[in-house]
């Protein structure tokens, strides 16, 4: 049986001031970096080891995946990291914080923005400073492939390529993959393997700092998936991060 | 003009206790860790970037070329490891003390081992727990390039594919390049470049956790080199590498 174990980073500075992070590179907290080796932990002593891991090109995610490689003593795995796996660009609404917009537009409006799978939030100028085309580690995209903003259903479509040219490959070879990236190019990823409906995956969250075991078969068909850790503890985190856009 | 930079790992835990380390993975010291940050900050100083980096699979290397990348806010560049940037593998001298090992075999054989070109130490048995063979990180080497010990000849032959084959074509790409890597495949790379005979090289020392920036024409030939940082503190550096085996 193939397992495959997805990790979202740990608490980023933005995720404890409530702000719409996208890709917007802020570092974890310190506390998100005792997750983050924390789930390191809950892999070790769950048995599970990789060959290979993948990433985004944002730091809360790369150092996530660091604290736990240097925990799981695999620092010399092979990582690969790229945009593709980044959390969704939230557009205009990049460093506003949650609560504040939705005084500013109301809970409704920002709730589909933050969970409507085919809306994405106010677009950014090209000329705005959060713009990614002007950022070093997005000169080799197309202008096409530059976001001004994502809906999930955009995330899912960058995300996929990633997914079925490089990462299915190197499972179908056998090799034991970690993919460490954000809530949504993890849920992403989540409809895609479990089948989930539009309507269904908007109201599917994952928590910051847990590894999520998928068990898949020789066809790359989920078996099962579960957290690894303290069920009920789980359980709150994930309700926790459902109300984080309470005005 | 091209800008190459090299750095050797900060001081591992078997630096400071004076032991051959090889290819046994080791962590850095507190210190080496402060060292590998500190060198980030000397680029960073220097205005130096880079769009990719090479290191070994050794921890102490990875570990320093993390902190520098943290430092100069450029974790997400890609990183490839390889065991061809690894240090020398010391054969069955891994793991004993420096000076032990000079008093035991006296100074002079112990400086053979340690300087000679092409005179390898005393070689692993396969059934040696430190028989790189049986390491999941070296799974994928041929048998042939698994060794059983390297004299500095051996460690510039299986460095240089990966400089030709894969850094020199990035490098002429247009890519600035860092490698953080150990005391002799450095060493094999300075001989390269400078074209070093095999008499002089033995008697060259790089200093941990110092960048060596190599200026380079377009046809990647040396047109000159430094370090950077206090140019007498790294004068002192480079002496006490070469004192360490005195009985």
């Amino acid at each position: 049986m193939i397992k495959l174990v997805l990790l979202r980073h740990g608490e980023s500075q933005w995720n404890l001031e409530n702000r719409f992070t996208g890709w917007h590179d802020i570092d974890l907290t310190d506390n998100g970096r005792i997750e983050a080796s924390n789930a390191g932990r809950a892999i070790k002593e769950a048995g599970l080891t990789f060959d290979i891991a993948y990433t985004s090109v944002l730091k809360r995610a790369i150092r996530t995946l660091w604290n736990a490689l240097d925990v799981l003593d695999l620092m010399w795995i092979p990582v690969v990291k790229s945009w593709r796996l980044n959390e969704r660009h939230y557009g205009a609404l990049q460093g506003l914080n949650k609560s504040e917009t939705s005084r500013k537009y109301g809970e409704e409006q920002v709730l589909v923005w933050r969970r409507s799978y085919d809306t994405p939030p106010p677009v950014l100028e090209k000329d705005d400073e959060r713009y990614p085309g002007t950022d070093r580690r997005y000169a080799e995209l197309s202008e096409a492939e530059i976001p001004l903003s994502e809906c999930l259903k955009d995330t899912v479509e960058r995300f996929l390529p990633i997914w079925r040219d490089t990462i299915e490959p190197e499972i179908r070879k056998g090799r034991k993959v970690l993919i460490v990236a954000h809530g949504n190019s993890l849920r992403a990823l989540v409809k895609y393997l479990d089948n989930i409906s539009e309507e269904d995956i908007v109201g599917l969250n994952i928590p910051t700092g847990i590894p999520l075991v998928y068990e898949l078969d020789d066809d790359l068909k989920p078996l099962g998936s579960y957290y690894l850790g303290d069920q009920e503890a789980i359980k709150q985190a994930v309700q926790a991060v459902a109300g984080q856009a309470k005005a």
